[in-house]
C-alpha cells in the first residue's frame, strides 16, 4: 500500500425530504447563485422545493448546465457570479451540473485573461481561491457530489480536460433517492455503468492496493451488478434507488483510493470520444473499459484474477479462460442495461481512433497506472474496441 | 435504509515515515499538551519521533493514561492544562489514551463542578466547547483515530460510560504501520477482536442497512479473518500491519454506519465486566459477542444467515445449523489468537452476572438495536456465557 492523506469534508445529507434542510445549511447572509441544467428538475419538482427552501435567502440562477458541461456556457455563469457578487454556489443537478459549478466556482476567483488554461495546466487551479458549494443531487453516477473533481468540455477546440481543488468539495450535499424515480432508463443505465467504471478505474491496476480498499470496491461492483437487473424494470423502489445512490457517491469519495494504485486510462480514452463524437460519458466507459482490460490483461493479470474470482465468481480454466470471461461478464453487464459496448455500433470508425492517438501523442501522454499505456498502446484498445 | 447526515472531517496522514508531519500540521502558534499512555512509547521510539518534530512548539506533555482511562487521571490532565492555557492536544498512543484525550479536550472548557456528569448525561457535552486535537496512533483497535466518541472509567464508582461531542473528530491522525512492529501479541489479538466485534455491532441487526454498509462491513470481517492467523505469526510486516490499521479505523469511523441500525449491547454489557472485573476491553467483546448472537438468533435471524454465508461460506443445513456454525467460528476466531470466550475463563460467577443485570435494571435501559434487549436478557446473554 502506498503512503496516503485523505481528507474528505464533505456533509451526506442522505434520503426522504431532505432538500428542505437547504435552507438551515447555507448561511442566510449568503449570495447564492442556484446553477441547474436543462430544466428537468422543474419538471420532477426538485427545483420548486429547492426555491421554497430558499425564500428568505438572497438568491439568483443560472440553468442551461449541458451534459459534459460546456466551458463557453460557463463562462456567462462565471460573468452573472462575478455582476451579482455571488459568494456561495448550489448546484441542482447530476454530475455535470456539479462538475460546471466546481468550475464556476474556481473561476469566480480568477482574474486573467483565459480561464480555459486552469483546464489545461496553464494556471495551477489551487493558487486560487473558490466560492463555497453544495449541492442537491437528482442523478447517481459520477460521485461529484463528495469529490473535489470537475471535467469540463470546450466546444470551440473539442477537448475535455479535468480540474482538482482541494477547496471544491461540497460543503455539503443532499441525496433523496425519491427525486431520481423519475429519471429515464437511459441515465440509470449510465450511471450504473460510469459507476462500475469508476471503480474498477481504482481496482483493477496492481494487487498492493490494501485489503481494504479491495474488499469495498470488490462490495461496491457486486452491488452494480446486484442492482443493475432490477433498476432496468423498476426505478420507483426506494432501497434500490438508496443503493445504487449510494454506491455511486462511495465509487468516487476517495474511500476506495486510500493507499491504491489507480488507472484512468479509460475515462481519457473516453473523453476524447466524448469531446469528438458527442458519446454519453458512460457509454464510452462501457465502449474502452472491456477493450483496456483485454488489452493489458498481462499488466493487470493478477487483479484480472481476482476481480473475476470474488466479483463474478469465475474459478474454473486456466487464467486466460478466467480473464476472458470475466471480461465477457463486464461487456454483458452493460450490454444487459442496453449500452452497446463496440465503436462499431455507433459507426465510429478508424479516422476517430487516429485522432485520439494523435492527441496522446501530441501530449506525450503515457496514461493507465504507472504510466503504462503508451500511445501505442490506445491505439491497440481502440482497435479492439472496434 | 434509515435517513442520515454523515462528516467525518479528520484527516488521515497514512504510511511510512509520517510522524513528522505532526510539524506542520500544527499550528505553531498552539500552546500543545502531548498525552500518551505508560510509557511504551518512550521504548519504541514514538515519543522521541513525535518530540522532535514538535522543537520549534510550545509543548507540555502528560503522561500515565491508563487502559480503560480513568476520570481521576485525567482531570489532572485538565488541571496542567487549564493551568498553561492549552490549546491543542496531541494523543500519541492507542484508543485509551486518544479516548482520554477527547475528555480533556471538553474538561478543558467545562467549569462546573463535576466533569464527570459530561459522561453520565447530567450536562450536555455538546453544549460545551472543545480543544483540538490530534493523534498518532500506536494501537490499531478502537478507531477513536477517526471518530468523535470516547469511552472513559472512574475508578471511584466502578463504572465506564461514553461521550460523544461533534467537534472530537481529531484535526488529523497520523497512522504509521511500522509503529506497530513492537506490539506484544496480545494486544494484536485484543485489537483485532475489537475490530471484528465494532463491524459487527454495526452489520449484525436488522436486514435494512442497505447495500454499500453490508458489503463494506463484510470485507472488514473477511480482512479480519485473513490477518488473523498471520498477524499471529508475524507483527512486523509492513502490509498486513497496514492491513489491520486501515480495517481498524474504517471500522468505526461512521463509513459502515450510513443509514445503518446498530445494535452495541456487546459493547455496553462489555463495558460493565471491564469495570467490575478489569478484563481487557477486547477480551470482554469475546465473551459477550458470541453468547449475545447465540440468545438474539430469532431477532437478528436474516442477518445472521446472510453473515454465515457471505463472510464464513456456510450454505449448507438448515437455519439453525447455519447460524450456530457461524457463531462457532465467530469465537473460534478469538479463541484462534489466544482469547478465551466464556466467563468461567476468568474465574467470574454469577455475582458479577447478576450485578451486571441489576446495573442495567437500575438504569431502565433496554439496549441492543430498537431496544430489543432487557435487562432479562441481558441475564440470559450472561448465562449463555458463562
Amino acid at each position: 500500500m502506498q503512503n496516503f492523506v485523505f481528507k474528505n469534508p464533505t456533509k451526506l445529507i442522505f434520503g426522504k425530504n431532505t432538500i428542505s434542510s437547504v435552507a438551515k445549511e447555507i448561511p442566510l447572509s449568503a449570495k447564492v447563485m442556484v446553477t441547474y441544467g436543462g430544466g428537468s428538475i422543474k419538471r420532477n419538482g426538485v427545483y420548486d422545493a429547492v426555491m421554497a427552501a430558499l425564500t428568505n435567502h438572497n438568491v439568483i440562477e443560472f440553468g442551461g448546465i449541458e451534459p459534459n458541461p460546456k466551458y463557453e456556457t460557463l463562462m456567462k455563469a462565471v460573468e452573472l457570479g462575478k455582476a451579482n457578487n455571488i459568494d456561495y454556489l448550489l448546484a441542482v443537478g447530476g454530475g455535470s451540473t456539479i462538475d460546471g459549478t466546481k468550475f464556476i466556482a474556481v473561476a469566480l476567483n480568477f482574474d486573467e485573461d483565459d480561464a480555459w488554461g486552469l483546464l489545461t495546466g496553464e494556471y495551477n487551479p489551487v493558487k486560487y481561491k473558490t466560492t463555497p458549494l453544495a449541492t442537491v443531487l437528482t442523478l447517481p453516477a459520477t460521485g461529484s457530489e463528495m469529490n473535489c473533481g470537475a471535467v469540463i468540455s470546450r466546444i470551440s477546440s473539442e477537448e475535455k480536460f479535468a480540474i482538482h481543488h482541494p477547496s471544491n468539495y461540497p460543503q455539503f450535499s443532499i441525496l433523496d433517492p425519491t427525486v431520481c424515480f423519475s429519471l429515464p432508463k437511459k441515465q440509470v443505465a449510465n450511471g450504473l455503468a460510469d459507476t462500475y467504471c469508476h471503480v474498477l478505474e481504482q481496482y483493477l491496476t496492481t494487487t498492493d492496493n490494501g485489503r481494504v480498499c479491495d474488499r469495498f470496491a470488490e462490495g461496491l461492483l457486486l452491488n452494480v451488478i446486484e442492482l443493475a437487473p432490477q433498476l432496468m424494470v423498476t426505478n420507483d423502489n426506494y432501497d434500490l434507488m438508496a443503493d445504487f445512490m449510494m454506491s455511486a457517491t462511495m465509487g468516487l469519495n476517495g474511500f476506495i483510493a486510500m493507499g491504491a494504485t489507480s488507472d484512468w486510462a479509460t475515462h481519457m480514452i473516453g473523453h476524447e470520444l466524448t469531446a469528438l463524437c458527442k458519446l454519453d460519458h458512460g457509454v464510452t466507459l462501457s465502449i474502452v473499459g472491456p477493450a483496456l482490460m483485454d488489452v493489458m490483461r498481462d499488466a493487470k493479470r493478477a487483479k484480472l484474477l481476482q476481480y473475476a474470482e470474488r466479483v463474478w465468481g469465475i474459478k474454473d480454466g486456466s487464467e486466460d479462460e478466467r480473464i476472458d470471461k470475466a471480461i465477457a461478464s463486464t461487456r454483458e453487464l452493460y450490454e444487459s442495461m442496453g449500452i452497446k459496448t463496440h465503436l462499431s455500433d455507433y459507426s465510429i470508425g478508424q479516422d476517430i481512433a487516429d485522432e485520439i492517438v494523435k492527441r496522446f501523442r501530441d501530449r506525450k501522454l503515457n496514461i493507465g497506472e504507472n504510466g503504462i499505456i503508451t500511445p501505442d498502446l490506445v491505439a491497440v484498445i481502440l482497435e479492439r474496441a472496434k
